[in-house]
Formats: C-alpha cells, sequence, structure tokens
C-alpha cells in the first residue's frame, strides 16, 4: 500500500474536482427506466380497458387485483393467483399496513399488539434493509439482530428465540438479500417453513423482492418456494410473502403484491376493504398488455442485466485491485448491492468519502437501531451511477478506506 | 293512487322480466369513463417524463407529490399548493390511514387512541358515506348521530358534543353531501373553523369529494374554503381536508390528496415516510399534462354533467310523478346521489325492490351501524344506469313505495 503522504495528495486531488457522486440507494438508472418505456404505449385512448373477466378497469372495485394480474405477480414469485393480492405501487406499503393492522386489530383473532402489556419483539437479520427495520420502530418493536452467513440467518438462534411469545415476526430477503447479495440455502427455508414459534401470531415477513433480478445467465440462485413449505410443513399461515414490480418496471409506478395462505388472505381483504374500495387496475393491467407473461419478465430481467452487470463488475474489479487486503465485500449473483465489510471504519471511511463529493448510505444504515456492532459494513448500490461516476466512486471509497486503515492503525 | 290489487299487478308485471338492474353504488357510467380516454395517450413511449422540477417520475421518491400535481389538486380545492400531500389512487385510503396513524401514534403529542382508558368517540352528520362510518367503526369508535339540514349538520350539537375530550373527530361532506345533496352554509362552515374542542387531537374530516361536480351551470353551490377560515379562527390545525379525481377521471386509478396546516402536514409526511418511498408519480404527471390546469378540470365536469344531469332529471320527474304526496326527495345541484325519504318503509321499499331485481343500497347504509332510526331513507344513485334502466328502475321503485304504503297502513 502507498505511504499515507501519497493517499492524502491523492485524496486532496479528488476534493479539488468537488464532485457530486451518489452511491447511496439502489435505485434503477436511466438506461434501466427506458427499458420500460414501451409500456406506455401498450393502452393508448382506443385501447380496450377491460380486463380477462369483462371488468372495467377504469372504475371503482375488483379489490385484491385482477385475475391476470395476480397471474403474472403469482408466476414471479411461483405461488397460484388464488393467494395473491395486488395492492398499490409499493410492497413496503403493504409491509407497514400487516405491522399496522397486527398492532390495532391482531392477526386471525390474537391480541392486537398496542394491547399487550409488554412491547413486541423483532428477528432482524443484519446486515439488512433499512427500511424493514424502520417499520418496526416506528411502532416500538424491540429488534434483535441475527447474524446471516452464507446460507441465510443463524437458524439455531431463530429456532431459540421463537419460543418467546413476545417474538412476533421476522424480516428476511431471502434472494439476493439486501445489502449482501445472500440467497438462503434449501435448508434454511425449510427451518423456517418448520419453525414452531409460541406466538400463534408470528409472521415470518419473506420480502422477495430481487426473486427474478439475475445479473448472470449462468449464475442464477435458486431459492426454494417457501409457502409450498410452510404447506408440507403443516405451516401455512406462518408467512407473508412479498413481490413488486418496482425494480423490474418503474420503480415509482409499479405494482406490488402479497402472497399468503387462505386464512391470511381472507383477513388481509377484509381490513383491505375498510381502507380503500380498490387499487389502480388500470396500472395492473398495463403491466399485463407489456410484460404479457413469465417470460417477457425474464427477458426484461436480462436486459436490465446487461445494464448492471457492467456496473457490479467494475466495482468489483477495483475492489479486487485496491483492497485485496484490507476489506472483503459480496459478490452477488443478482440483487442491488454490494457489502462491503471494513475492518471497524466503515462511519469514518462514509465521513470521508462525503467530504469528497461521495455520498454513500449512512454508516449503520444496514441495522436496527442503525448501529453496526462492528461499524464495518459499507453499503455499495451500484446501479444509478454512469459507470464512468462508479469508477471514480470506487476509487474515492478504496482510498478513503486506505487512508482510514492508516490512520487507525 | 291505484288500490293494491292493481299495483300488485303491476309489479308482477315486473318481476316477470326478470330484471338486473342496480341503482346502489356512485359509479360513474362508461360514457363518462370514456371522458378521460384521451388522457390515455399524453403520456407514450416518446414522452418525456420528468416533471416541472427536473425529477424522474418513473424512479423512486418525491414523497408528497410533484409539484406541478399538488398545483392541480390544490386549485381544485382552493388550498395552495404547499398544503398539498399527494397519495395514491384513493382519498378513502388517506382517510383510514389517518384514523389509523391517531390511533396508533397519536396527533401532534396527544396520547396514541389505542392507549385511552376509554373509546374514542365521532360525531356523524346523517344520513351520510357508509365507508366514513365503516372505518370509525373498524376501529372500535363510538359513533353518535347528528341530524343534517338544509345548512348542514346541526351546530349547536356540534359545539355542545366537542367538550367531551373523548370526541375526536367528525365525518363531513360538505359539498354536494353523499347521500342528501346538502352543501354546508357559509355559517355553518363559520362555526366549524371557530370551534373549541376539548380534546386537542379533534379534527374535521373534511372530505371535499364533490368540489367541482355540479350538474347545472346556471346553479353552483358554493362552499366557503375551510382551511382559511380555521386559519384566520386561531384553528389552523382542526381540519383535514381531502379531494380526489375519482370522480374526475378514473375512478380506480386517479390521484387523492390530502390538506391540511404546515403541522399536521408535516407529521403527516413523517409517517408516510416510514410506509411508502413515494406514491405514483407518472398517473400524478398523466393527469396534469391531461387536464393542465383547474380550465381544463372545469371543462371536463361539465362534460360529466351532460352525461349525468338528464339521468338525475329523469328520476326526479318519475317520483314527482308518482310520489309527490308519500315521500320527499333532495333535488340536489351536484353530487352523485338522490336522497329519498319515506315514512318509516325503506328497508320494506328496498326489499321489495330486490324481489323484482332491482337492487338499491341496503337500508340503512347512511346512518353509522347501519341503523336508520326512522327507517326512512333510501339512497338512488342515478350515474351508472343508462337513461333507460334508470327510468324503469324508478318506476319500479315508485311502485315499491306505493305497495308498502299501502301494506304499512
Amino acid at each position: 500500500m502507498e505511504d499515507l503522504e501519497t493517499l492524502l495528495k491523492q485524496y486532496k486531488h479528488y476534493q479539488d474536482l468537488h464532485l457530486d457522486l451518489n452511491m447511496a440507494r439502489g435505485k434503477p438508472c436511466k438506461e434501466q427506466l427506458d427499458l420500460s418505456m414501451p409500456m406506455m404505449d401498450v393502452l393508448n385512448s382506443q385501447a380496450d380497458l377491460n380486463c380477462e373477466d369483462g371488468i372495467d378497469c377504469r372504475n371503482y372495485g375488483t379489490l385484491g387485483g385482477i385475475s391476470e394480474c395476480k397471474k403474472l405477480l403469482g408466476d414471479i414469485i411461483e405461488v397460484d393467483p388464488s393467494k395473491i393480492i395486488i395492492f398499490g405501487n409499493s410492497s413496503l406499503n403493504i409491509m407497514f399496513e400487516c405491522v399496522s393492522q397486527a398492532y390495532t386489530h391482531g392477526i386471525l383473532g390474537s391480541t392486537p399488539w398496542c394491547k399487550l402489556d409488554k412491547p413486541v419483539k423483532w428477528l432482524c437479520p443484519v446486515p439488512g434493509y433499512d427500511r424493514h427495520f424502520a417499520i418496526t420502530e416506528y411502532f416500538g418493536i424491540e429488534m434483535i439482530n441475527i447474524p446471516m452467513d452464507e446460507n441465510g440467518p443463524d437458524m439455531d438462534l431463530v429456532e431459540e428465540y421463537v419460543k418467546d411469545p413476545y417474538v412476533k415476526g421476522i424480516w428476511c430477503i431471502p434472494k439476493y438479500s439486501n445489502p449482501d447479495g445472500t440467497t438462503y440455502s434449501e435448508a434454511t427455508v425449510k427451518r423456517f417453513a418448520a419453525l414452531k414459534p409460541e406466538a400463534k401470531d408470528f409472521r415470518i415477513y419473506w420480502d422477495n423482492a430481487y426473486s427474478v433480478h439475475h445479473l448472470y445467465r449462468d449464475k442464477e440462485d435458486f431459492l426454494l418456494e417457501i409457502l409450498e413449505q410452510c404447506e408440507k410443513a403443516g405451516n401455512p399461515d406462518i408467512v407473508y410473502k412479498f413481490t413488486s414490480t418496482s425494480k423490474i418496471s418503474f420503480p415509482g409506478s409499479g405494482i406490488a403484491a402479497i402472497a399468503s395462505s387462505p386464512n391470511n388472505c381472507a383477513e388481509i381483504k377484509r381490513w383491505m376493504g375498510y381502507s380503500t374500495i380498490g387499487y389502480d387496475k388500470v396500472n395492473q393491467l398495463r403491466h399485463v398488455r407489456f410484460f404479457k407473461d413469465l417470460d417477457g419478465i425474464k427477458a426484461q430481467m436480462r436486459k436490465h442485466a446487461e445494464v448492471l452487470r457492467p456496473k457490479f463488475e467494475a466495482v468489483e474489479s477495483i475492489l479486487e485491485e485496491e483492497l485485496s487486503d484490507l476489506a472483503t465485500w459480496s459478490k452477488p449473483n443478482g440483487g442491488y448491492f454490494i457489502a462491503l465489510k471494513t475492518k471497524g471504519i466503515a462511519s469514518k471511511v462514509i465521513a470521508r468519502c462525503k467530504d469528497c463529493g461521495l455520498i454513500l448510505t449512512e454508516a449503520g444504515c444496514a441495522y436496527p437501531y442503525h448501529k453496526d456492532p462492528e461499524d464495518s459494513l459499507i453499503r455499495i448500490a451500484p446501479s444509478y451511477p454512469s459507470l464512468e461516476e462508479l469508477e471514480l466512486a470506487s476509487r474515492i471509497l478504496c482510498l478513503s478506506v486506505k487512508i482510514e486503515t492508516l490512520l487507525n492503525k
């Protein structure tokens, strides 16, 4: 490694460029958004806006979504359409509502969480997704870290914790997880499906956000379908599965859905019926008419991969070149993130990058209460910047890791 | 009036037609939906989907909505864009969320309703909107009937009830109200604005669903703008105002918003930030590019009126012809409903219509707990059926009123 003086000189050079770089959020870039522009033509003023069931999608009603959209989203996450309920544009919004309803009204007859004598607890595989943790924090739920390894969350710990009747849920991103790209092993999925929690209202929040979001055609991770496993294990009601087209079509204007057992779906449709007359069916129809079927989705995802893959490879190659002795990082086969693990200097590196015009997700973001116990993790989101910006940003990041390593020896 | 035998013969004749008529819900008809079809062309694959602020509407973010959409919806309800927050496609959904947040987290620092020792109470002007009452019932809130007259709710009663610290809200449809078409008088609005409720977290839910929904160009009801009145009265935080384009563009695929004081808006945006990354901005942009401004909205509403007016007039003329001695009814200048008041036989008339193939909204629907204390009200929704169906339905309705009048003498 270069000496500190040389490194600081390079750093000063970058500072003088007054850069404005951002690797903070998992947002698709313009090229990816452009891939869905033909979708804007499929429903023009001459189009028939009746769906297959003969329902006029422009009018009120059809709580739970139109049949062909249930089929399409069901195919994406390998679930029968009868188990799918379509909401609006945000799966996060569905998760929030599920927690909120459990808090105010309880689940399948159990005591509403707001009426319990003690706060609810929640298992949080770490590192994980900041917006998940924000929801449970907002409801005053006590979050418990569960370490992840290459097979998923530590299932010994999960099985132990669910003996506590106040443990009511767990956040999971089972495929190409945010941020470390892990896909849960078959054994892990089976252990989830076979969980015997003390709380009858314990639910696995299975956020399958990246189910078809592969980077490589020859290296696609495989995830066992959990609803079927839960049924086999005699545990059909234990899981809520979520999906959306946010990173397939347009992030702000896609379609989101929940899949679950008949009991859970009936309950969800009941409270949904109080909160709306129905979600946007024209947009549901637009998505179906554009993508047509799972093959259409897969073709679209290959185009996304062609945009994303060079970006991931660029970052990984610079990390390899610069940091091989100083840090470790994930090499995901899909999803939106690279997890860079430093030796206890994450917050200092992130601050140093910021002083050089590079915004990274804030330190601790991947942990409940924003507390990374080892101050180790830096989440890299390579999707949004251009390849050129990304290379520059990666150099600055590596330089900052080197400088902070020397300063904190 | 004809004798019972003659009437029953006519009824049998209609029964033998095996009709399938529906005057139950306030749904726009196909001709009205067709008015917005050109909206499907304004954003095609060649369109620039950046909004005025330069934000790419296809991507994540912009909680609270794009500027030009805030302007448009603000103009519809006479509120500055800075006081508007755009949500998804349903204003009912925003109302549900406001009640839910008050229940789980409280309002501006007050105790969350779920933590109070007694149930919250709510004022319900009657007749009113069943889906409003369903929300408060769902949250276990005790609903109190407030009679309406031609000036709006009985304000003496409202002012008396708000002295109770457990009274936390009131449902209002201040213009062309559902179902009786009343527009609150200036004096009523001023008394609302000047309310001094004991509960600091009391809110007026001002559902301005029919603000521009006139039937007659020469008879437009005027409603005083309430936010401004509340500010003047030193009561800026007391009201949540709601609007949507549901009956302007497409009911299932429109835009909904809340308007309120800076304090309330800040709090709403805070909890909104936990529940979503943002609502559908492409649809916001689509609406603005199509309607352009308030003049565009007004032009559209005149086209709606041309479709709706003959339907209202047809029903009113048949009621006049058949029931002048047996019932009274509203003759609204706008909105979606006619309220027919019978002499204590509403449920029997509705059942008799059903046996003849005519579905009306169920008896009691316009009252909390579905209990019409006088079994008087029948809500007529003339918008959806064709003129021909509507005339037939109105005849059957009148016939049923006559028969039940004789049978219940």
